[in-house]
């Protein structure tokens, strides 16, 4: 045991116990702490033939610690941990290697780094992906900060990583809050991603009045296809889980979904970069909208829905039109998403490398899918690219398919069902490809009652019109 | 000239120059200071007559103002105002009256408050509609802080504002930020509803090949109705106005429409409350879009659109259809502000009078229209209503509409004409009048991979399932 080296985590909440296995089971001694004492002797009492010891006090637990440190925050996000640095970071010395694994705001992550970067400490802020399952088995790992930081724990990094083949879920992101900025946009595809399979079952199940088994067997078939993904996968599952007393146990869930705040940091990133982030913000705004049950309660009494037509053929070829409307839309969520990450990697010169995030996607997380593979590709052909719908293989899906969406969405309002994020696919969709839209109108009106003036086709400088004279 | 009270204003911009020649043909004798003192003298050279004395330090214009004080900031909200502030307070003294005229982030203005009153300094945040013109002839006045000091500008402001026969259109919104809050909620609407005319314009102009004099025609007409209102009545004499050499100026117009953030701030703090406002925030990413004109011009050339078919029967009955879409898509717009301002008011303990706020929105402003008595009727009958769609006005609208409304956005789909802030007024209506949204199966996803419980329908508690099993 002498000289086997020794890493700290803090925080005993799921994520930080089972990565604390995780780490361990890679033949290191973990010392643990939580702040409250029970979590950590349940821990070590769970646990009794593994290399874990518990600390009962920062000093203990930093003491314990051989040196240069490696310690694994594993809290909640936020003045948390302000707190824990403060309280931890005189006992550490100039060297140690502090790694933020939590959900953290990634402009909070450049301002810890600064800060402790002063002390000589080196803060590597880490997009931990893969809940509990992934924390313990291998999620993916997204980590930011020094390089040469990094490069000191990265055989730590690589051991608990998830695999694809021979290849390790984890990446040097880039400096300060990039690891931290690439979780975030991971976060808000999830929610595009969740939201877009909640849209396309709703629709599916509600115009065919599908049964649990026939919608579980619909997305099982999907999983088999380009649409295969670790959350198609569940959903098919989720579908036909029964509970012995009362049936399906999706049909007794409250329509209210919950969140965290990294999709909603995404779309008010996106807002302060300027982009269109339409999808992840409709599908933040589609779970804010499932908490207004009561209100919708009532709405649904007073406000009536469309009169409805049938607009579809056979139920065969329309789940095969659903499938291609889900799978363009998926594009387009990703096209955005990674839209951003390259403004993101301009404004703050983190010079990200898209390739390697999509790879580091393909295992452990939530969002991990066989699309991934198709971004690895095109950015292996084409590593500028602006925007991946400009990609040859996302053009020819969506020459192929906009068609199948333009009519799932249409079906959509026509039967009155909900579509906030797969509306919001189509449209972005055809505002990206309109080489005029109709700002030229909003610059005018601008003018016209603000002065703001307005540039032109067909010549150079800005120009003020007297419109209502 | 003697007694006679002196009223301050610094920032000889358009908006507090205008705001300056308001405030001294209403009887009172204007200081004004600027930084350049170019500005500040063209004011003086321009209107020879009047009763405006310039002054060429921040000491000269303070010492000019008898007190108390009552000083007008028409400057660029952010860091400017706090650098004025810090070296204006010096010269200030307690009981003294400053009035933030900007566009200022609520939250600053909250904090100015609060720093300024620690040295007895008043300040007022104060939202001001209306553009040049209105700052001019009578703007739309939101003032926000502590009433008393609001109570000794009231008559400054009430003789300044827009009237609607004998109402004028300046009310006390509430304490602190909350003037500023509503200018930006005002704003926000702004947005929406530039962005729905623009969409409607887009949509009848390319599916029926209109000009711009039917256009104009059009637009005129539809502004005789229940539609009337400011931003209509621009837009029918925006198409028509021509260039001697150059034809219709709007159709030389660049489509690429820029922002100064407002709309912006009310998306991100729609997203910090919790509130689904997505037509306002489609509207800010519709500007953000129109900037990607390189990327557009690119994307037009290989995503395809729809295959046309003809989805609609005359001319006449579709222009008819439009107006309607336009319309309840209006009511939704403000149905999604009004409820974030009531959330906000909530939050911040303001108490806002919704009527109140309507009232002072019909003239002056930017979004003054006829749709504001009817929210004033739905606020003098139900002042303690959560959502204006709740109304029974509101209901009929929307009952009657929502099938044109919809016609219309499929038909944008069909054609391939994007409607982004449309299809999000529909999506949103849906949802609203969804009892049962596919919430359930997000909440079933995020208890599968993260184990974040979920609640049922049929008993009390949180669950958990463990679905892979």
């Amino acid at each position: 045991m002498f000289k086997q080296k020794k890493i700290g985590i803090i925080g005993m909440g799921v994520m930080g116990r089972n990565l604390a296995l995780n780490i361990e089971s890679k033949g290191y001694c973990v010392t643990i702490y939580n702040r409250s004492k029970d979590k950590t002797d349940a821990v070590v009492t769970n646990n009794p033939k593994k290399n874990i010891i518990p600390c009962y006090s920062i000093e203990e637990f930093a003491l314990s610690l051989n040196k240069p440190r490696f310690i694994f925050l594993m809290i909640t996000s936020g003045t948390h941990i302000d707190n824990v640095i403060k309280i931890l970071s005189p006992y550490m010395n100039p060297g140690d290697i502090l790694i933020d694994g939590g959900n953290s705001f990634y402009k909070d992550t450049m301002r810890r780094n600064l800060e402790l970067s002063k002390k000589g400490i080196n803060f590597i802020g880490t997009g931990i992906s893969g809940g509990e399952e992934g924390a313990l088995k291998g999620p993916s790992i997204m980590p930011g900060g020094n390089i040469d930081a990094y490069k000191m724990v990265e055989s730590v990094f690589k051991k608990i990583a998830a695999r694809v083949n021979d290849e390790t879920c984890v990446a040097y992101i880039g400096p300060n809050g990039s690891g931290h900025y690439v979780k975030m946009i991971h976060n808000g595809i999830e929610y595009g991603d969740m939201q877009i399979i909640a849209e396309i079952y709703f629709f599916i199940k509600n115009i065919f009045h599908l049964t649990h088994e026939a919608l579980g067997e619909i997305f099982d078939k999907w999983n088999q296809g380009e649409l295969n993904s670790y959350l198609i996968e569940i959903t098919s599952r989720i579908f036909v889980r029964k509970d012995a007393k009362h049936g399906y146990i999706l049909d007794s869930i409250l329509d209210v979904a919950r969140n965290k705040g990294t999709g909603a940091w995404a779309s008010q990133d996106a807002i302060d970069l300027g982009i269109p982030l339409s999808m992840i913000t409709e599908s933040v705004f589609a779970r804010y909208m499932s908490v207004l049950k009561q209100q919708r309660l009532k709405a649904s009494k007073i406000l009536l829905g469309p009169n409805r037509e049938n607009c579809f053929e056979s139920k065969c070829l329309y789940v095969e039109k659903a499938r291609k409307a889900l799978y363009l839309s998926k594009i387009i969520l990703y096209a955005q998403g990674f839209y951003q990450l390259k403004i993101a990697s301009d404004k703050y010169h983190w010079d990200l490398n898209y390739k390697q995030i999509a790879q580091i996607f393909r295992a452990g997380c939530i969002i991990r899918s066989k699309f991934l593979q198709k971004i690895i590709d095109i950015y292996s052909q084409t590593p500028d690219i602006t925007n991946l719908l400009l990609s040859p293989y996302c053009v020819n899906i969506a020459n192929d398919y906009q068609q199948m969406l333009r009519e799932v969405v249409v079906c959509g309002i026509k039967y009155g069902i909900p579509m906030p994020t797969l509306s919001a696919a189509i449209s972005y969709y055809d505002s990206y490809r309109s080489n005029v839209l109709p700002a030229n109108l909003i610059q005018a009106q601008r003018d016209c009652f603000g002065a703001h003036t307005y540039t032109c086709f067909d010549k150079k400088g800005t120009f003020h019109t007297d419109w209502l004279k």
